[in-house]
């Protein structure tokens, strides 16, 4: 018996179908309805693909954010036998036109309030037969061949058969939003999905049960957002989806009224409810964890959870071509009694293989490093679930070793096996011919009071070759100085480590996906470093 | 990447060293050891198989206990690419000499104290090249080329490295023990045992965690202990083994002295441990459930596990062909914060499919029975880890139905899509054109405060062609009467349900696996209900 989405989405509506699926709405109101409704809708849409001409195989784009629409997407379009290409709408345009064309989509999914971009780029795209708005009708655009996708729900057919796939069928799409080139495409198959759905479930990965009220933060156009509708559906999880632009305030009050039992989002997001409930205060009661992602998590925001709310912070690793996860935290039987705090150690460090995945960080010369958390290689992985390949892609040469993932993360690995993430392999610093990780400095700026965000870069010198630059981003009304940036990293680091300049700035620029973006610090630095002693 | 054994061992060994598998030896002290160790002796055992003429492929025989020697065994043969073929040690002579010649295996290892059994049938075994003998030393025998495993293992390689094998590689054996006919084989693939695994290890299935200590009663002979061995590799969780003849006072004081949080045996092994209990109590505090399979546990042993130890039991229904799992009971969102006691109407019943298993109860005419809990059907199952055929055996074509398995089990299904298994096929008892359980029957009266076991069976009518006739075992020392019996059942059931006959036995027939032999009395009720009315 092949593997594949059906069985995920069937177990859901079929013996869960009361259960609930919650959207916020952009007027603020709630969209709610159940797996037995969602299931109708995706059998609906599925049996009018043909009519706008999208067949099997095609790559069908969504641009849209977290609702129950793009949710139904996520099942309609597989279990047909299409493959769902969830683009990242804070790309640039031309990263989209981009994209669009190099994956050769039939038809686009779109937000409403996500139109314009499409409008934009319209005269760049190049296999796109039809425009589908996400809404009730078709608001006044410039696009043309648009149909509203609730028309096509309307007029389909709730008895519609999906059939059954070959597991290697391919289901779904992503491109990765690298800081350098253009993106990668990584295209998952039922297959992929079906073991990262039922291996990410398992109680010691993310524990998703039945039981769960899961509010995924992260983008569903990034990385099949971490998973998370699929291990809903197979589970039949009450879902609570955040919508338009979500924003820490309405996040928490989802959290809150909907009794989330577990939110996934990245670090940045994570951050900025820390400031808001520090404002105003949550009932988060019902919350057993919360996911943090994208970028380490610094203890203190772990502290601050755990001793407000007593919400655990979970950290796992993982990328786009991983579907996404490979690693997760992993709590073991000889700790389980400790305190939660005596914990955070482990929790801020990127956990253990997942069941399946098999990891290695190797050294320059390709042997394995000692497991003594000093020595640091880079990390290379493979699974079941992920891809070994980037998609139409000559990069795939330079990315995949022996069926492994080269990931480009440099870790190193405690006594018992623990990945400790050090820095990016390009954001390593390399002072005199020894390694300063940039995250290090980067997470114990952070804990600084006067700190809100932190960046560490390598600013060449003539003497070492690299030395480290920190930019700080103050609280707000905060003004750290230089002198006390430095003491408060003194008794942390060896003397060498220490960034030779601190530039407070307003914003620290942010790729597409809301991460650091290194690359540009890189090349501003000198400048930057220079402006600064001139003032 | 392939699904695979390996991966499973690999983790355990590789991210859990130190966590222990703990065996119950003959003279009643304890073995203990490491994952580490396990890992090793597998490698070594491994790299000697070629030297007693063990080649891939091969179909590898065990006839043993459950100990750290079997469980080495689990890994070690798959791994390297041979099929584990467990034999059931409770057959009749003349199944195990089939079963060890249908399947063609090369080599048998066998605990000491069941060499006598090879002994007997050493002349009809036809291709068994080499008998291992599961000990330090070779004991008298009167068999030819017998080796020592712990020779093996001593001269073997730790550093011998598992293939990788394609994940459709046959990796386990095991044959269903029919009540009528020969036994049927059925073979588990590395995909099927590594699904059944990572299925079975969810939170809303048996949720095995490295956390567990977990201790299979239910023996490695019969389907693969439920997979608890490779689900607790995979997690590397604490496993604790009970070795030869296990039996209730013993099984308990593992329980208690090793802190188990999970154990699965048969229902009546969970009886025995209650009578046990009665008389002396132990510390279960650590058990989070135990698992009792095999038939249908009675309320009233569920209601004293809760009771007296906050224990819940846990149903599942599966067989040899399922790997075995395809349903476990869940307890639904809407229902956890109600007392654990208004769990046990769900808990007694045969709870949803697991995710990836679909289900289907047909009617005779082969239509879905609505899910009423009062139609009846047989249910058929399919999951991506079980069998699609038996070995080499003509019976194949009636016991699949287009990738189905058709299981001879009937069953209601309720309203929110729960099983309760009925009977089996043949068992049901048609009287006067109307079905009559037998198993509901057998509940009923186990329940009764002087009734220790009751079986149920249908005698010949020559008014309503078949009528329900009861076998009683008495608790010791009581005497149920055929007025009590009676009187007992009247408010549960209809009028027309009630037995004609109530024979008061010393022992029910069992069949090899401890299976009420319900064929056996069949053949004999006519005679015994004749014999009891001249009584």
């Amino acid at each position: 018996m092949e593997l594949n989405i059906r069985l995920l989405l069937e177990r859901g509506a079929r013996y869960f179908p009361d259960n609930e699926i919650v959207t916020r709405l952009p007027d603020g109101g709630l969209h709610r309805y159940t797996y037995r409704v969602l299931n109708e809708r995706a059998h609906r849409l599925a049996s009018r693909l043909a009519s706008i001409g999208v067949r099997p195989g095609d790559r069908v784009a969504t641009l849209a954010w977290n609702t129950y629409r793009h949710f139904e997407l996520y099942f309609a379009l597989p279990c047909a036998g299409m493959v769902l290409h969830t683009v990242n709408l804070r790309l640039a345009d031309e990263h989209i036109a981009y994209i669009l064309n190099h994956s050769e989509d039939s038809a686009v999914f779109v937000d409403p309030d996500l139109l314009p971009t499409l409008e934009r780029i319209a005269g760049q795209i190049r296999t796109v037969r039809t425009f589908v708005v996400l809404a009730g009708q078709v608001p006044a655009t410039t696009l043309r061949n648009v149909v509203a996708y609730e028309d096509l729900i309307a007029a389909g057919d709730p008895g519609f058969a999906f059939n059954e796939l070959p597991e290697r069928t391919p289901a779904g799409m992503c491109y990765t939003s690298a800081t350098t080139g253009l993106p990668k495409g990584v295209v998952y198959s039922h297959r992929d999905i079906y073991l990262h759905t039922i291996t990410e479930c398992l109680g010691d990965v993310l524990d998703v049960r039945e039981r769960d009220t899961l509010l995924p933060v992260v983008p569903m156009f990034h990385a099949n957002a971490w998973g998370l509708p699929f291990a809903a559906a197979c589970m039949g999880a009450k879902v609570v989806l955040p919508g338009e632009r979500p924003h820490a305030p309405a996040i928490l009050d989802l959290m809150q009224d909907e009794r989330v039992t577990f939110a996934a989002a990245a670090v940045s997001i994570g951050i900025d409810m820390m400031t808001e409930l520090k404002r105003q205060r949550r009932d988060l009661s019902s919350l057993r964890g919360i996911m943090l992602g994208g970028s380490a998590t610094p203890a203190a925001v772990m502290e601050y959870y755990l001793r407000e709310f007593n919400v655990p912070i979970i950290t796992a690793w993982g990328s786009t071509e991983m579907t996404p996860l490979a690693t997760c935290v992993h709590i073991r039987r000889a700790d389980l009694d400790k305190p939660p705090t005596e914990h955070i150690p482990t929790r801020i460090r990127q956990g253990i293989p997942c069941p399946g995945a098999e990891l290695k960080v190797l050294d320059e010369e390709g042997g394995e490093v000692p497991w003594d958390d000093q020595s640091i290689g880079e990390i290379y992985v493979r699974t079941p679930w992920s891809a070994t390949e980037y998609y139409h892609d000559a990069r795939s040469r330079d990315g995949f070793v022996d069926g492994f993932w080269k990931s480009g993360d440099m870790s190193a690995v405690s006594a018992d096996g623990v990945l400790r993430l050090v820095d990016r392999a390009k954001d390593l610093i390399k002072s005199g011919g020894e390694w300063i990780s940039s995250v290090d400095l980067e997470n114990a700026l952070i804990a600084h009071p006067k700190v809100r965000e932190a960046a560490v870069v390598a600013a060449p010198d003539a003497k070492w070759l690299e030395r480290p630059c920190a930019y700080v981003v103050p609280e707000p009304g905060a003004a750290p100085s230089q002198a006390e940036l430095r003491a408060w990293l003194e008794p942390k680091f060896a003397k060498w480590w220490l960034p030779d300049h601190y530039l407070v700035v307003d914003a620290i620029p942010k790729t597409g996906v809301g991460k650091i973006n290194k690359r540009a610090l890189r090349e501003q630095v000198e400048q930057d470093i220079r402006q600064s002693a001139n003032a």
